[in-house]
């Protein structure tokens, strides 16, 4: 027997099989995937909601009959893996709500992703009350939007922030609730006051330091209880976050990491034998700091399953970490974030610096150049550079990416002003933000 | 005595004199600028043939009056200097046409810049024929493209294109005429043709490897003479590159290097005590090659004048050297390129490879997203990044930046595939092309 079982079908799952299958094509590679769909995009599903994206099918990389046809990956949905022993290689498992049988492996890759976080609230389980993380999830949500109109979002991540514009561009009353004061905790509230002033602007009504405590209603959702107040509303949308979805294999002998999420080593192996973890179930390295972190985002996950898909077929390969790098937009603005921001910085008990400008994207005689603010944040002493968050009503990604080189590369802030990044008046002014940035840090010197 | 003389108020020579002066007050700084404006923006003036910039005077970053007001600088604009004598210290000047004097000088920075080459041909020196370089250019050819309708540009490298697209927008037939099998001559020729077939779908006639061998004309051009044809025309654009501006220094002790540049170190020191030279007219170090190169380009001109400014005022500044990235918009074509390309590698007797591949800007459910070609080159023992050009009718210029960076840090091409570049639908595919290259060239090992 030659069998790689993959639980989860999600982008780093598909992506395992995948580069197994195509490296050592006589493997048996069965994935096991809970809802209907395999390689989805769970971040587009905002856009499907909006109606930007027209129909949910877009949001399928590729169909389990693309895989099984033409890769020939023996894709199975609604495939519950119902118990498993890691040890002795064996899965109990239920398809389509009956057929049960028992699966034997020799290989194994958890990929069973992140759940939405469900806070132990009073009326947390009343109907009218979503998370968002599977395209059933969206179709569910668009459906229910229909017949609402005053929609409560809790929690301003990420997720949060996409829905409240989704839900604006269907004309409906938005409402925020975040227990932080300040929203988009992955960046410094100086920072996401510029987005806070965007959410405003753009007419969400936005509730900061309150904590919901509970949700009201008779079978459907009517009213939240926060700390403060009390909120009526039609729908609920909750987007606190998520955890690894690890329940399966508690007590079987796998070492769990940081905020519960299956330890790995930079081949993805777990510390069992022949079992790997990968996507937003796995531990990951940050980059800067050299410590384990969780930080579940979808272009990691991606990496981490081909890197296990190419040691399952005897490679060799290491993924060597995380930095978080994060793009948003939020309606005109658009954020990019990677590495340290100041809080987790200060956390992690570093000595920082930072450095905030604002400038333009394009040469300032050029029309249509926009504003552009930058932050770095790098250490005192070794003045390397630990993070950065841009943020700008034109784009924030390209430089975001190259303060994320950078942090792959370990350079220093003042690197930054050397690195002749390019320039033409339609693309950038002719001292760069990102240069002009680094000119700032140096004077504090 | 405590005076600085700078040759030159280009963004180079100003960023000099303003570095020095802001760090030691007590300088006397004076500039001494041929033409009537400093600081401005040569790579603006196509925008402003074009009418997308509406006034020439926002091409000027800053005046002659507000360096002299604000930032305590003596500039002396329409002033030549007409003879020197770097050893002895002493500069013969001419300002206004007619007041001439000798002036003493402890420090000189060289800051003359690079002009337009006009080649020996036959009829070059016709009216009608103009190069693009100054501010006055700019106004001229504005002026004098009121009564032409039919014009041609010789040389297709960034100005040649930049011109052409500028002209088209005035609705005017434009013809390029190039030596060279294909435009761009940075860039190789499989990525130029998607610039030629650009340049083509807007109406601009492209005549590619034809030497031009005269312009005839009785005053006025109003023929070509190429190798192969000839063409008439209304107007000519003279667009085939710049040499140093070093007339001025030659036989007078100072080294030259590459193609004729002033030789300098990392400091921007000549070979001669206290004298410094910057910007254009300067020979570089290349950051791939470590070599001596000469690659003219505004934002490096702008990095070596602060990097002599430091220094003049008695600091300690070093500039490590230049990759030549460079953005060009050729209508709906962004072009980023940095490094080395094949051509360049080649002539260096690298052994390399490269890797080509096609994507898309965004997410592809994303409405919007673009095409992006990235071509990376690397060396193949070392599989260190040499270089890369991108074309997109979306943006190139963050990718571009990111391979800069990359280079920079001398990073491996397998390295890109693990950088943590950010992904948002509206931004990015969560394989971003970049990683997809990368990922290419893993299977070429």
């Amino acid at each position: 027997m030659n069998r790689v079982l993959v639980i989860g079908g999600g982008a780093s799952g598909m992506a395992a099989a995948s580069k197994a299958k195509r490296m050592k094509p006589d493997l048996e590679v069965i994935v096991c995937e809970a809802s209907r769909y395999v390689s989805y995009a769970p971040c587009g599903i905002p856009y499907y909601i909006a109606g930007i994206v027209k129909n949910e099918s877009a949001l399928i990389h590729y169909t389990a009959e693309f895989f099984r046809e033409k890769r020939g990956i023996d894709v199975r949905t609604q495939c519950i893996v119902e118990d498993m022993d890691p040890k002795a290689k064996i899965a109990h498992i239920k398809e389509n709500g009956d057929k049960s049988y028992e699966l034997e492996f020799d290989k194994l890759v958890i990929a069973t992703g992140a759940s939405p976080i469900k806070p132990p609230i009073e009326g947390v389980d009343l109907d009218g009350i979503y998370t968002v993380r599977l395209i059933e999830d969206g179709l569910l949500i668009k459906e229910k939007l229909k017949k609402a109109e005053n929609i409560t979002i809790v929690g301003a991540g990420y997720i949060g922030l996409e829905m409240a514009e989704a839900i604006r561009h269907l004309n409906k009353k938005v409402r925020i609730i975040e227990m932080l004061d300040h929203v988009l905790p992955n960046i410094d509230k100086d920072m996401a006051e510029i987005i806070e002033k965007e959410l405003l602007e753009n007419n969400v009504e936005l509730i900061l330091g309150e904590k919901v405590e509970a949700f009201e209603g008779e079978d459907y959702v009517e009213k939240i209880i926060t700390s403060n107040n009390e909120y009526s509303t039609d729908l609920v949308i909750l987007a606190v976050g998520v955890r690894p979805q690890t329940d399966l294999f508690r007590d079987k002998g796998l070492e769990f990491g940081v905020k519960g999420a299956i330890k790995v080593n930079r081949r993805m192996e777990t510390n069992l034998e022949d079992i790997y973890a990968v996507g937003d179930v796995a531990e990951n390295i940050h980059l800067v700091t050299g410590k384990p972190t969780w930080i579940p985002l979808a272009q990691t996950a991606n990496k981490m399953g081909r890197t296990a898909g190419t040691n399952l077929a005897g490679g060799n390969a290491e993924f060597p970490g995380v930095l978080g790098t994060a793009f948003t937009k939020v309606f005109g603005q658009n954020v990019g974030r990677t590495g340290l921001s100041e809080v987790e910085a200060q956390r992690e008990g570093i000595n920082f610096k930072s450095v905030k400008i604002t400038g333009r994207t394009k040469a300032g005689y050029y029309p249509d150049a926009k504003s552009i603010t930058v932050k770095l944040i790098y250490e005192e002493d070794s003045r390397r550079l630990l993070g950065a968050q841009i943020i700008s009503s034109g784009d924030a990604t390209g430089r975001t990416n190259v303060i994320a080189t950078a942090l792959y590369a370990k350079l220093r802030v003042d690197d930054l002003f050397f690195i002749d990044l390019g320039y033409a008046p339609p693309y950038a002014p002719v001292w760069d933000p990102l240069v002009i940035a680094s000119s700032v840090a140096a004077r504090k010197k």
